[in-house]
């Protein structure tokens, strides 16, 4: 099964000139879902791994499955204002403009190796924002997951040169 | 294991007068939320049920274990304008205004059976608005499922008079 035959592409959306890559083709058809998770598992053989930590909201869809299979804790990275105990937060430039992303200090402790997952690596501010999360809870970066990177945007090759691995299921160009 | 011993109650939060039920407690606790799991596997026994569907974004972290546990498709239920392809759209009235959930119209068939999960049921808006959601597909709902009931607000036992069946987890006061 080849994973990548399951993302549907929109052109146009959100806006002008981009190509969206659709997961919701993937995770509604069992057996594709079932193999991209298992592909997962197979990723994160290898590392060390504390927790899980997903970034909202479609990280949560492939890292609950994960952190079952793996029975490790599951961490929310979440949006601003969402979590409702004491925060780390980081505020981070999007290709649309700005966000920030929280998590609650006590789901990391001191020396955690945290795996972080989420569905789409485009130009990687996301997730230099959720390295940051992990590093101000003075824990570590096992890897990263992604089921899909759009490899030309650099986000994933970006991560790789500042020491962290990366782990891509699915590469696409972004546009 | 006693799950209502993993949930953090937060007074006043998102506002005065509010007990916020935190889950992050629980599932960042790995055996914990291993048992809730399995509860919702257990609890979904005697369903037939074709698909899972969850409620943005708390939903897809119990639903996506679920999925995979039970081989079934896994459709995301989610906040106004997040879906890139045609969907179905319901607005509803929430505790603190208004909102609207929406599904890809792909993703339910006519006749599909379908298990609905979410974190938590309060006065039932939202469950109501995805029971419209799956009702406009021609399609059925299986049950709901939700981790906390905060029973006194009636939620619950509202969709249970309305005909439909409920699984919930835990049960707290909402104040």
């Amino acid at each position: 099964m080849n994973l990548k035959d399951y993302i549907r592409s929109i052109p146009d959306y959100p806006k002008k000139g981009i190509l969206f890559r659709d997961i919701t083709t993937l995770i509604k058809d069992a057996n594709a879902f079932e193999e991209c998770i298992n592909q997962i598992i197979a990723r994160s053989k290898g590392y060390k791994i504390d927790k899980i930590a997903a970034i909202e909201s479609r990280g949560f869809v492939f890292a609950s499955a994960v952190s079952y299979l793996l029975k490790k804790p599951f961490i929310m990275f979440r949006k601003k204002n969402k979590l409702p105990a004491e925060t780390h937060s980081v505020d981070f430039e999007l290709e649309y403009g700005t966000a920030t992303i929280e998590v609650h200090k006590d789901s990391i402790d001191k020396d955690d190796s945290i795996l972080i997952i989420d569905d789409l690596i485009a130009t990687g501010g996301t997730a230099e924002a959720a390295a940051k999360l992990v590093e101000m809870s003075n824990a570590k970066i096992a890897a990263f997951v992604f089921a899909i990177n759009l490899f030309d945007l650099g986000g994933s090759d970006n991560l790789v040169k500042k020491g962290y691995r990366v782990e891509n299921l699915i590469d696409f160009p972004g546009h």
